[in-house]
Formats: structure tokens, sequence, C-alpha cells
């Protein structure tokens, strides 16, 4: 059996499993392990690279709006949690609880963050006396914890990885505007740097975040059909600020609340990468988040190797210097077709091969991992014919994620549809909705579906609500989710 | 009473009480505050910001010697405390300690990570199997906690930011380098970026690292002559990997222990850099980790007004597209005097003064931070004046720091010598030592000062223990240290 047949059935297809697909590939590329705490992962530094350029990416867009980072403590008093009725009942149940520390017992229990709206509303209450002091900005990259009973790596663990911006505004209007103005930059980033198309629109009542007025996000179709919730944007009204007593003195000497917003994305944004870009050749990197971009891989008989390796490492500080995120591999105990294999399941978007043939004709070969096609170009055009093909592969991945979504985004008319629907296949199913939770409850119940959003953007409104064939009041994007 | 008299009074001067002193400049210049949690604090953004540049700059650092980052669970089972007995020790009266979570009392009691020697140690037990495997170099930039009883902000919090880098190595030698390359990364890193001159050296036995072979140290003197350990670098040996059977099949098929390190730097780093180079202004910050390099201030009357500060928005843009971190300050309402204290106290390197006297000229005026000098130079070479102002600045702020420190390291060869030279005034002791516990605890007994290191350079080596006379095996610095 040679080496490239073991490797191929080492991941399962996705369409025998998605799931084993999925585990098969995040452990086979080296993104993560499991760690010896119960829905804790390790991020192995193949997968923490992923993170890393989406916070370098996000950190630079949220600074150009004028937000600025922040670290709060990590613990929160259980007495937080008391002031914010919904916000208690959304999370409590999800706490883990410090008891002890020091060798002593606490006098009162003491929550990890499962997000830190409690101990932030506290501190801007001390903070924010005029409105001289708002808008506040804020950022804060941290660790937060919710104790999960089911987990999936990068996508439901119980410890991850976010953002979490938080900002306090002297009007309604001000922080309703900074809420979509942060949902607009999650679209702009997952859609342009991730190259995963979504769907924006607003929570159901039930769907919203634990204390917010409102809460906005973005969805994603993974491979399989089933929604990741990729973003989420949380205008609060004055909800915190009266929990928190955030008060100002107006323009006019008068006591107001602050009007509040927060917003996140999380690790599990990596999961979302996998599952929609991914293959049954393994992962597919979107070129401006691959770590590395370019795999240099010399090719050829031993006579001509160290020629060859020479005039990689040449082209190699070429591309380096134009900024291109290259490695080459010239490992000589594995075989070139062992390292195509193997790229091409870390999903590296280009392989570049450079053999004895390519140094006679001064040229190169670039292979698309999204494609397989392969590109002769000549060496002294590298630089732009590589700028160009990781343009394009950023192109094609999102408009063949997009057309996936499109494919299966289906409108439905009644929930017996929507349930046959889903067992044929898997997708995202447009319906209208009367509005009330008791509907929305059944269509759960019944289909495992729940409510992601209501679009901002549909092409056909539904009148009438798929259960109980009211006037429908929104058209609302039902799915199976992550 | 004037603005400016007001603000001079609001900071206690250092030689009244260097700790009102310090407490007064960091609430001031708005780096942090306290929060509800005991001992936590809030990094906010004016002193977080600093963390970021530090985490940058060491950042690049780490990856240009081939580490990489990775993230491990904040959590550490009971059980895996136990397995290094010296580090259980050490640890454990420090530990917060999570009993319950998700609505259920914990099976095995989960501590919040002090430091992650041993969640890794398990992880690399199973990561190693061969000699290919090596070395592994990871990083983790990481919220940790330590529950300290008595706590100063930045200094010593209960929870606080750090790098931990944890590298395994199939030789000692490789091992030992790998600590002795992270060290000498530290120092120039404190040295050439912070502007803080540091002692390097050895940790004596009792003051390494629980669970260290041999701890090294830089040593950093604060302008109240206490040390602030600024930076840990630590030799294990194959104590970490007894303990957690981090093993591999060597180059002759027979089972070793791995050899690993780990090394440190954490959030104390903007306590040090406040205490080193603040004055009774207020902060003093070296150009490189300063968020803001230089801060332009229109001036002169309201009919020359628009001009004035459009001119500055035209020099504002020159200087940021030279990659100058620069700031316009032209709110109305406020005085260029109160301006000019107010960034002198916020430690701004570089004031940038504009007036229409100045736009006449074609000059702009600068002032440095640090001397007070006011230099007035040509606005088509206001890059190059700023850059140059800024590296002296850097220059001039470490040559003071190096000459406080060389004036406060003094030579004693008895207790009775040190303890009286310490009622004095405070400073760093070189002293020799016998080697003994006893001798090294008796000095921390009598006189308050710890071993800080074994310098590797000392002008003069100490023949005896400066507690019982014998001949001296090591020349040690003494000092209290924060």
């Amino acid at each position: 059996m040679s080496k490239d047949k073991q490797f191929v059935r080492e991941i399962t297809p996705q369409a025998e499993d998605f799931s084993r697909w999925y585990i098969d590939v995040i452990k086979k590329a080296d993104l993560m392990d499991y760690s010896p705490v119960r829905g804790c992962i390790v991020f192995k530094p193949e997968g923490y690279e992923l993170w890393e350029l989406c916070q370098r990416e996000l950190d630079a867009r949220f600074k150009e709006t004028g937000h600025r980072n922040a670290y709060f403590p990590l613990f929160i008093p259980e007495s937080f949690f008391q002031k914010e009725k919904e916000h208690v009942e959304g999370f409590n149940p999800e706490l883990p609880w410090v008891t002890e520390a020091g060798g002593e017992k606490l006098e009162e229990r003491l929550a990890i963050r499962p997000t830190s709206e409690t101990v932030i509303g506290h501190m801007y209450s001390k903070w924010i006396q005029s409105y001289r002091d708002l808008p506040v900005l804020i950022n804060q990259w941290a660790n937060v914890v919710r104790w999960e009973k089911r987990t999936l790596p990068f996508l439901r663990t119980s410890e991850f990885l976010w953002q979490e911006g938080h900002t306090a505004h002297e009007t309604e209007a001000e922080a309703r505007q900074e809420t979509l103005q942060m949902l607009e930059i999650y679209r702009d980033f997952v859609e342009n740097f991730l190259a995963i198309p979504v769907i924006v629109g607003q929570k159901t009542p039930s769907e919203k975040f634990a204390g917010a007025k409102e809460t906005y996000s973005i969805e994603a179709m993974m491979k399989d059909g089933r929604a990741v919730q990729a973003g989420t944007s949380h205008f609060m009204g004055t909800n915190f600020a009266e929990a928190f007593e955030i008060k100002y003195l107006d323009r006019d000497n008068q006591l107001q609340y602050a009007h509040t917003t927060s917003w996140g994305v999380s690790t599990r944004l990596i999961g979302a990468l996998i599952m929609v870009h991914g293959d049954d050749r393994g992962l597919c990197l979107p070129p401006k988040v691959a770590p590395t971009q370019v795999i240099m891989i010399p090719i050829g008989p031993a006579k001509t190797r160290d020629q060859v390796v020479a005039r990689t490492d040449e082209l190699y500080d070429v591309l380096k210097k134009a900024g291109i995120r290259v490695r080459v591999d010239d490992r000589q105990d594995l075989s070139p077709g062992w390292k195509f294999n193997e790229y091409e399941m870390r999903g590296v978007p280009i392989r570049l091969e450079l053999g004895p043939r390519d140094m006679e004709n001064g040229q190169a070969v670039l292979v698309s991992r999204v494609t397989g096609e392969k590109r002769v170009v000549a060496q002294d055009q590298l630089v732009e014919e590589v700028e160009r093909l990781l343009a394009e592969t950023h192109e094609q991945m999102y408009n063949n994620a997009k057309a996936f979504m499109e494919e299966n985004l289906k409108s439905v008319d009644s929930l017996d549809e929507l349930k046959a629907s889903m067992e044929q296949k898997r997708g995202f199913y447009l319906a209208g909705w009367c509005g009330s939770a008791a509907c929305e409850h059944q269509v759960k119940e019944e289909s495992g579906a729940t409510s992601r959003n209501i679009p901002f953007e549909v092409q056909e409104h539904k009148s009438t609500c798929l259960v109980c064939g009211d006037v429908a009041k929104h058209t609302v994007v039902f799915a199976r989710a992550y």
C-alpha cells in the first residue's frame, strides 16, 4: 500500500460521516488536542495561528473605529450576577464557581466570567459621571468559560477565547448605530477575510443574549447544512445601565442612564472556517487567514538537488520580502508526493513546485489547493503571479461557499414541509413566523431547527406563519445549529 | 489657585512617600483601577496599551527564535499538582479552587493556573515520542492567578497577564542553551526597549522556581532602591519530564527523559517601567513603549487658530506616515499650560508646539519630557528631528537609570554593614555568601533583604560570607524586593 493511499484513508469522507470528518481533519492537521479538563481543548500552534491572524485583523478594525483594549478581572462576584435578572437566568447554569482560595473558604463565591457585562457595568458606573465621559469604547481579548454539557472542539468548548466589546453612549441612537456598525465590521471581516458568506439579521426575542434588548447576528452555513452563529452584536438599551447604575449628567444637568452595547466573536470562527471550506482531502484555508500561504517544494533527482534547493531559497526570499507568508519544505527523507498530500491536507492555498526543468526555463509551477489548477509561471513575475492566484483563490472560495449556501437556502410554507425538507437534506429554511414564542418553540421541538435570525434582506417575504398559519410578522431563517 | 498648582499638588513627591507617589501616578495617568475582586485590578486602556506594545515586541523576538504560540486550559486538575513535589509546595498556598460547575459539585477540584508547567507537561508527554519530535518550542500568552495576601497594582496582583514559554529538548546542553537564550532575549528587551538596566544572574536554590533545577533572572532597581524581578528563565532538567513522563526514543532507540525549560515575563513590567523612570511630575515613558510618542499642541491666539490647527494636522500626517505614534490635542476649552502638564504627567516623550510665529518661520518646537530641553526645528526636517530626539531620549533614560543603579549598588562585608547601609538608603548590596540557606535566611530575617541573584558579571568578587565569615562561594546581590 502506498503512502498516498494510506493517507487518503485516514480522513473519513464528509458524505460518510461529517462529524467524524471534522474530528479527523482537526486532529490530522494538528490544530488541537483534547485536554485533561472536560470540555477544554488545547489550541496547538497550527490552530492558534488561525486565531492570531483573526485577532490581528479584527483588532486593527476595532482600533480604526476608535475602540481601545482593556482588561477586566477573570472573577465575578456572585452578587453581580443577581443584578440583571435575565442575565443571571441565562448564565447561571453554565458557571464554574471558585469557592476556596489561598487556603480559605471565600465569603462570596466567585464565578469564572462567561462574559464580562456585569463586572464591566460595575466599572463603567464608576468611570462615567458626565456626558463628557461618553462614549466609552472598549474591547477586551480574553478567555471565558461556560460549562457546557456537550462540547465540540472550537465550536463549543467549556473555555474559549474571544473578544468582547463593551460600549456606553449618551443616546439610544448612538448605541444603536454602534451595535450595527460592529455587526457590519463582523460581516465584512467574515466575508472578506475568512471568505465565509453570512446571513445578517436580528435574533428573535427567545434567541437573544441574556439581558439584551436586541441581538443581531451573522449566520454561516457549514457544509453539512447546519448553522454557526459567527458573530453577535447586542443593543442593551438601558438594561445594564439600570442594573449597574451607569448614570451620567446630561447637557441639561439631568441624570440619565447610559445606553450600552456589547459584541463578540470567538474561537468558534476556527470551527466555521474548517466546516465551510474543508473537503475530503482535509483543511482548505482562505489565503488571508492561512498561516502559510505558499508552500515551496523543490523536486527532481539527487544530482540537481543542491541547485534546485538554492534557487528555491532565493525565490523564498523574494516572496517573503513581498509580505507573502511562505515556507520551504526541503526535507530529503520525504517524497514530493507525500508532501503534496500533506500540505493539501493542511489546507495551504498554493503549492509551488520547482524542479530542474523549471530551472532551465526560468519557471515555477503553482498549484491551487482549491481548484487543483496548475500554472506554469515565470520566475521573474513570481510575486505578481502568486498575489494574483491568492486573490483568485479567495474569490473562488467565497463564491463556492456562497453558491453552496444559496443552493441550500430554501423557502418553506409549513412545519411539515420544513420537517420533510430537512429529512432530505439539511440547510437553511426561510419561513414566515407570527412572532409567538410558542410557534418558534414548536418548530424546535418537532424539527430540531432553531430560528437563526430575521434577515435584513430576503428575496421573498413570507405571508403566513409556518406553524399556526396566522399572518407572518417576520420572515425567519430556521436551521439546525452548532 | 491656578490649575497648574492644583495639578502639581495631586502627586505626592517621591521623596515624601514613594508608595503614595506610585499610586498617585498610576491613578492620575489613568493606567488602572481597582476591581471589586480582592487583589485584581482593571487594566485601563492607557495601561493596557503598554502591555500591548511589550507583547508585540516580545512576540516578534520569540517567533524569530523559532517559538510558536499555543493555548492551554485555564483549569488544572488537583492531581496534576501532586506530581511534582516542590511545585505543589510552592504554589498550593496561592491557588484558587473551582469546586462547583454547571450546577454540580466537581469530583476533582480544579485549580486556576498559577503557571502551566503541569498541564503542559501532561500534553508534552502525549506529543513527544521520538527525538524527531524535539525540540518543542511553545509560548503561551495568558492570564494566571496567584492568590496574594498583599497586593500592589501591576507589581503584585492576584490575577495578572504574562507569557510563559515551555520547551522540551533532546539534550541537557540544548535545554541549558535555550534557558540562557531566553534570558538574553529578556535582558535585551528590558534594556533596549524599556530602557531599564538590569543585573543578570542565577537565583540561589531557595529563591528558584518551585520544581526547577536552576532559575535565572534579570533584576531591575526601582527609584526607591528596591528590586523588581523583571524576567525569569528556568532550566528544569528532567524534573518535570520525570513527573509527567515526557519520554522519547533517542537516536539509539533508547527511552530518555526530555530536558525542559520555562521562561516568563508579566504585567509587572509595567510597574517596573513606572518606578524606574517616573518622577514628581508623573509618568515618564521610554519612546519605544510609549503609546503616544509625540503629542502635538497647537497654540496661539484665536484669530490664527484655524491656520495653526490646519498646519498641525498636515504635520501630523507626515509623522504618522513615518510610523511615529503621534496624537494631536486641539481641544479649545483647555489651556496650553494645562495640556503641557497633562502630557508631562502622562509621560509622553515629546511635546510638539506649533504657534503662529512657528508657522511664519517654517518651524516647530519640540520639548523633551525627560530633560525639558526645547528644540526649534525646521518643519521640513520634522521626521528626522523627531526620530533623533526619540533615539536620544531612549539613551538618556537608559543612562539615567543605569547611573542611578550604579550609584545605589554597594558592596558590603557584613550583615551589620548591610543593615546600617540599608537604614541610610535602600539599594542593591553585593556581598559574599557561603552558600548555606541558613545564612541567606538570616539576612532576610534581620534586614528584610533577599538574595536577588548571583550576577554573571561582578566588578569585585567577595571572599567571605557576610553572615558567618566563612569562605564565600558566590557574590550575591541582596535587596529588598517588590
